[in-house]
């Protein structure tokens, strides 16, 4: 069994970055995926971040996703474009895709940048925060294979679909905001599943249409549950048409499981990124002082005594990467035990991963 | 007590305007608020149509809601704008602000217009319909006094912030979602309360952070809880920034609740709308294609018995409002008394309500 291991970020980027370049990957591309992933890590979302380097390495490997893909703008108008990710990994069309849309919103205030053609894009969040370090809102979308229920249906309809967002304020991180539009997200039933744990009756319903706590269902045998039943399906469908639909990317069942999918194939999955740019609206100092005032607020409602005040989204998550950047990341063991499995076939021995 | 009682869809309408006309509110306006509270009720969203009407009017009477307020763009920039909606009803402010956004869309491919000043706007999904009418992608947000508690407060932290969207089809209705980002809407809550029923103990948190059934306490004893907990308390905070932040409105508890509090005073409201242009993306012909698709497929996947095809959001508000316009609106006793206690004031008679 694994434990957890502390790893600096320096290190844990470091080796991304070694891993992603072992198998052809440019040393810009690597660094955009590594960057990513320590930045998930480092806010704790351990399901998204360097956990899932393995997963993306063998498909890389396999060539079902391009090492060296370039993503490129297809089209384009005033306030909107569409990029094709190459098929290169998804981090890498989709932070070209943000970057875009925060270049276009600069000016026109509000713009669309849809991906077609791109794949897992780690945790959505990711996106959203480069906006709000541009001092701008960003949201994300993207879709995915069905695994979750529509309300009736037996079988998985919509992706997880997610939803990120963040607004940036001054005396205050950035609010942040990154869900699954399922119950919970899939990669938490995995976790759950390598962890040996049972799961609770809400998050996953079998062949039947009944709640299971049984996570080896998932996903062949059972789907998630959608939060609030027609609100989460609905706002899959949203993300579905906005990520999916839209952008020319494949839809619904036509999107491969970049998991469990013929490892040679893309994925074809979209996403879409919308950003606001609150300083074309009113001065900046007048947007982060409202934003403030409200965060403010919200930390000064009665709370239950077992907190010390109610959270902002994303205020958890700043101040674990606060302290990671310091003392570094505790991997817990599944991450270590993902990243050992991942080194015995690269085999670049880190000393702290041994 | 009263019964049901079913009405033409101009019937009613026609009532509607002449109530509106009643205390002063031009034509033109009254027929923009009663297109909308019709279009609510032929949904079947009974909660958010005529029901509202003597409470409008009580607001508008006492002077806390302008009868000849007109709205207008204050600040506008490429894909943007911000309306002033005058303190009008809502109806007007944010009618005029989506027909600003489908006009703006029609160039950049995507527009935000937000509105500040403005009151109760009805159901949301009103105007998302107009930019499927429109063959574009429409998206509605708004504020409102807190009245949803965050995880761990003991009181309101946000308000039911709603979200709607429409995305339009060709063979297929417009796909439309219109959900309150707590459990339920309070409309809900008022609804049980007048029917005498007591309420599922998800629906609200007492003062002591704890579930209860009795309705009686909401809003004063009582907060709707979030859907599924942080989520939609997230999204909440995502609306509060996009309809009260950004556009300069009254944000949180500066927001007055439209029915309990001072009747002389505006409400300080907020809204916004994101409208997204498909074809300057790629030919309609083809979108259209996509989205039905995809809705073909909802409708294909394997079902529980109970039900003849999974919905898609809005598939059963745009049949019910097609059986509607044939043979009339079946308002429920609720809705009913509402309409009898407001024309005992403003004496219009009309045969369908007496």
């Amino acid at each position: 069994m694994n434990d957890s291991i502390t790893v600096s970020t320096n290190q844990l980027h470091s080796y991304g970055v070694t891993a992603l370049k072992s198998i052809g990957m440019s040393e810009q591309n690597a660094n955009i995926v590594a960057d990513k992933l320590v930045l998930t890590d480092s806010w704790g979302t351990f399901t998204h971040g360097n956990k899932l380097l393995n997963d993306y390495l063998a498909r890389l490997e396999a060539g079902g996703t391009n090492p060296i893909g370039q993503p490129k703008v297809i089209n384009e108008g005033t306030a909107w474009a569409i990029v094709d990710g190459d098929n290169a990994k998804g981090q890498i069309g989709c932070n070209y895709a943000m970057n875009k849309a925060i270049e276009l919103a600069t000016s026109t205030g509000i713009a669309y940048v849809g991906v077609r053609n791109t794949n897992h894009f780690g945790a959505a969040g990711v996106y959203p925060a480069m906006a709000a370090e541009a001092n701008m809102i960003g949201i994300a979308m993207a879709n995915d294979i069905p695994s979750v229920c529509a309300p009736g249906s037996l079988q998985a309809v919509m992706g997880t679909n997610p939803l990120a967002y963040s607004i940036p304020a001054e005396k205050h991180p950035p609010i942040l905001l990154d869900i699954a539009t399922s119950t919970v997200a899939g990669g938490k039933i995995y976790a759950a599943m390598q962890r040996g744990e049972t799961i609770p009756k809400d998050w996953i319903i079998d062949s039947n249409g009944q709640p299971t706590t049984d996570c080896s269902l998932y996903p062949l045998k059972a789907a998630l549950a959608p939060m609030t039943g027609h609100k989460g399906y609905g706002m899959a469908l949203l993300h579905e048409n906005l990520a999916g639909v839209l952008t020319g990317a494949s839809v619904s069942w036509q999107v491969l499981n970049w998991i469990f999918d013929d490892q040679t194939k893309p994925t074809g999955h979209g996403a879409a990124f919308i950003v606001i740019n609150p300083e074309v609206m009113m001065p900046l100092t007048k947007f982060f002082k409202r934003v403030d005032r409200l965060i403010d607020e919200i930390h000064d409602a009665p709370a239950v005594d077992e907190i010390e005040h109610v959270l902002v989204p994303g205020e958890m998550e700043w101040k674990r990467r606060e302290a990671a950047l310091i003392d570094g990341i505790k991997l817990p063991p599944d991450v270590v035990g993902k990243l050992r499995k991942l080194d015995k076939r690269i085999g670049i021995n880190p000393d702290w991963l041994s």
